[in-house]
């Protein structure tokens, strides 16, 4: 294993013309399957245009024990995710930290309330479906052997598993054609140590699991999606597996495009779209206050939220992905409180990275300490979703000081650095151009979970594939669509 | 089924919206699941850009029982083409009335016949391969049912299976998608009126088969391929079947990149490619002088025809395709000898639209005749393969005026107009733009067959699926690559 993690042995070293016969492959086989966003509007190109997704040449390492131990925890993630969006005491001392330093996540729990106050607590929907997922990197010193950190659990909008299911396909046609000049079914590459990755079925098997729970033949899944999304083949391939698997037709919709033909009925609480019954509502946008460009796309999701229709996630489930309840949670009694199981709360903590806040409580004061001792431990990161906002190291003392009022830091939660193995190589493609260097992957578990928010009942729950993403080791954000990043697949060691 | 070949009630009248929410969902789907080509290189893009196939919105519709006689037709004609390909008598016949006039279809008799001489008449490999595809018109009169009549049958480089597949995927996804207006599972729309096409399986099979006769484990199909070729995902399909269905390998060269990397053994006649032993050469590049750039590209085709690969086709196969062999077919006496079976002779002249030579026999004197008193109803073919080259109508009588020479008109045939339906209408969507108008389609039938030239043996000989290609009305030509027309799927009626 570590001889592989060290770069030393994997992976094998080919010749250019190898190189350019794997790249040419990698590039038409995407293009013929799929893995796929749209072309940058910089070129001369319109929606017309699709470019592959910026991918690995090689699946990247990662060792089999903890790839199992991230799979098996998820189940567990999300059942506790669920119970602390139905817990609304416990969120509500979250907002009131939040209060005045994060408006985006003050405005979500606002309207939670709202639409809470407006149905007198009787949800007309009393079903919530979380498609959530939990990131992981490795984690490695010099006297340890590499154990797993969650980074973050996204209970919105949690992007990437069609395209990721098609990532290890690609490998794996790489790898059958001989291209990686290692012999298939070799103990190196082979069908185990490739394994196929469920993510694109199993998330829209969750979306079919709702549609099915709400009833309505007919009815169907309304993608919310953003105006110039480049990663819409990546949603598109949940609509065509809902269709195949369940024969249930999604339709794509802004918060725009809501606010003007959505329609919510006053008495059976329906919600419409275009004159069609919709029975799950699924964002892929609403994540980011940038998608509320007008007061009326806050009617929207109100309107959205206030129906019978099923969310995923609804404002509360939401809110319950704030960096903050990561934070929280991180303390033993308070995870204790929706994980009694104490082996079960074992596991999950031990994949806890240390995290603190920054406002003026004792851990807060010793966070303070800490950002003046040894920052170069640290990542700042705000509460809110959407990747691009960390700041990293030594970065962070000036960082906080140009944030005028201290009462903003309570925004921002102090996590330790996870350290990952530093020497692992890979190249990534984009748009057909290689780069080589040393990299570091992350590994994202999919779960479903369906629940009762009344009844607190959880009907449907379980994992749902995977994604591993790849950057390199020089580059500290690791966003795909952002630019940074790379999809990539498990070679499982 | 003529209310819908009249256009009067097909396809279903759509408003704007729903017209835009169908081509956006086709221009997806078709980016998602590898309907595509290569994006033009007037845009900015180099070759990691892609766009959806100009494709029609709706399927087209198609006489059942016709497209049924087409396809129970196929395997005679792979035996004709066979036969006729091992005919060397009859082939030198036919090439000399080519000399002088068609120097390509000469050049490679040549070759085949100094070919025939350095193996002394002994071929290293006795098996040939033929993908070939059989295409039809619809003909139809004020006062006659419609038929179908033969327009050419392809011997090299039948292209379009692998998209043709796709399209009807992608037509059936729009159509469960609910998007047509007309309710899945109607009369009209159904999985009966909308086959499958197994057009991309069934040709990997053709090739997978004639891989496994060659009987070499770890040895390669070789797809000799142009350099810029823009439909490169259609051949790629191919590529990836083979693999998943056989465990074959493919690889992708041009004639120039065989000049230099190409192999024949002196000894074995084992050709091989950058030093991997090929079992199948498969041509979708050499049907056109213009692949032949230099001399060696000529040494190319000639090392890979004296080798112990299987040919798909052989050089007797690819001249086999010439219009004058369809013209001379023509004949009862001439088809008598290489279909005695008169039921099925009669079967395959049904089909044959009248067809007379340029040259001095009587046929050719009737030919003179008619251009000069009815050109509208003909069409003037060169021998060769390649569309974008043929002359229509009133056109024909000033082009032939323009060679100065007559003995260069012994290239051409003059064939009968076929008059197919002329008020069906659909609409081409091209880089996401529509254009609606009257419609007429092409149905090409793909076949496999693999024999033995020395025993003549046929060892298979199967149906391959279908190609249905839709062009507007007023157009002439219809090639999908040269811009003029549309892949497009069968409506069964």
């Amino acid at each position: 294993m570590s001889a592989i993690l060290s770069g030393a042995t994997y992976p094998p070293t080919l010749t250019e013309e190898e190189t350019t016969n794997l790249v040419i492959a990698l590039r038409d086989w995407s293009l013929s399957h799929g893995l796929v966003i749209r072309a940058p509007t910089d070129t001369n190109a319109g929606d017309e245009l699709s470019v592959h997704v910026p991918l690995t040449l090689h699946p990247s390492p990662f060792p089999k024990n903890l790839f199992d131990q991230a799979r098996g925890l998820q189940t567990a993630f999300n059942a506790l995710y669920a119970k602390v969006a139905d817990d609304s005491e416990f969120l509500n001392g979250i907002t009131e930290e939040l209060a005045g330093v994060d408006e985006f996540m003050s405005d979500l729990w606002k309207l939670h309330l709202e639409v809470e106050e407006m149905t007198e607590g009787v949800p007309a929907q009393p079903l919530t479906l979380g498609l959530f997922r939990s990131d992981y990197l490795l984690h490695t010193t010099p006297t340890e052997e590499p154990s797993i950190r969650q980074v973050e659990l996204n209970t919105i909008s949690a992007s990437f598993g069609g395209l990721s299911s098609l990532a290890a396909d690609c490998h794996r046609f790489l790898s059958k054609s001989g291209l990686y000049g290692v012999a298939t079914g070799s103990q190196l590459l082979n069908d185990e140590t490739m394994p196929l990755n469920p993510a694109a079925r199993g998330l829209a098997k969750g979306l079919g699991v709702a549609h099915d729970a709400y009833g309505v033949k007919g009815s169907i899944v309304l993608f919310v999606v953003q105006n110039l999304e480049r990663n819409a083949f990546d949603q598109r391939w949940l609509e065509y597996y809902l269709l195949e698997d369940f024969g249930v037709v999604s339709v794509r919709a802004s918060l725009e495009e809501i606010a003007e033909s959505g329609e919510l009925d006053p008495i059976t609480k329906v919600l419409r779209y275009k004159g069609r019954q919709v029975a799950v509502v699924y964002y892929r946008a609403g994540y980011t206050p940038t998608d509320y460009t007008s007061p009326a796309t806050w009617e929207a999701r109100k309107k959205m939220e206030l129906s019978k229709a099923i969310k995923c996630p609804s404002l509360a489930t939401h809110f319950a992905g704030a960096k903050k309840v990561q934070q929280v949670l991180v303390d033993e009694l308070v995870l204790a409180k929706f994980v009694p199981d104490a082996n079960v709360r074992s596991q999950l903590k031990a994949t806890f990275a240390d995290i603190l806040p920054l406002d003026v409580s004792d851990l807060g004061k010793k966070a303070r300490k800490l950002i003046e001792t040894c920052p170069e431990k640290y990542v700042l990161k705000p509460q809110r979703e959407g990747g691009g906002n960390n700041v990293y190291r030594e970065r962070i003392p000036g960082y906080l000081a140009e944030l005028n009022d201290e009462t903003l830091w309570r925004g921002y939660i102090l996590m330790e650095l996870i350290e990952p193995p530093r020497d692992v190589r890979n190249a990534i493609i984009r748009a057909g151009k290689v780069k080589e260097g040393n990299v570091i992957s992350e590994l994202g578990i999919f779960g479903c979970v369906l629940w009762d928010t009344v009844t607190h009942e959880i009907r449907q729950n379980f994992e749902a594939g995977w994604l591993l993403r790849t950057k390199f080791a020089d580059s500290e954000e690791g966003g795909v669509a952002a630019g940074f990043g790379s999809i990539d697949s498990v070679l499982l060691i």
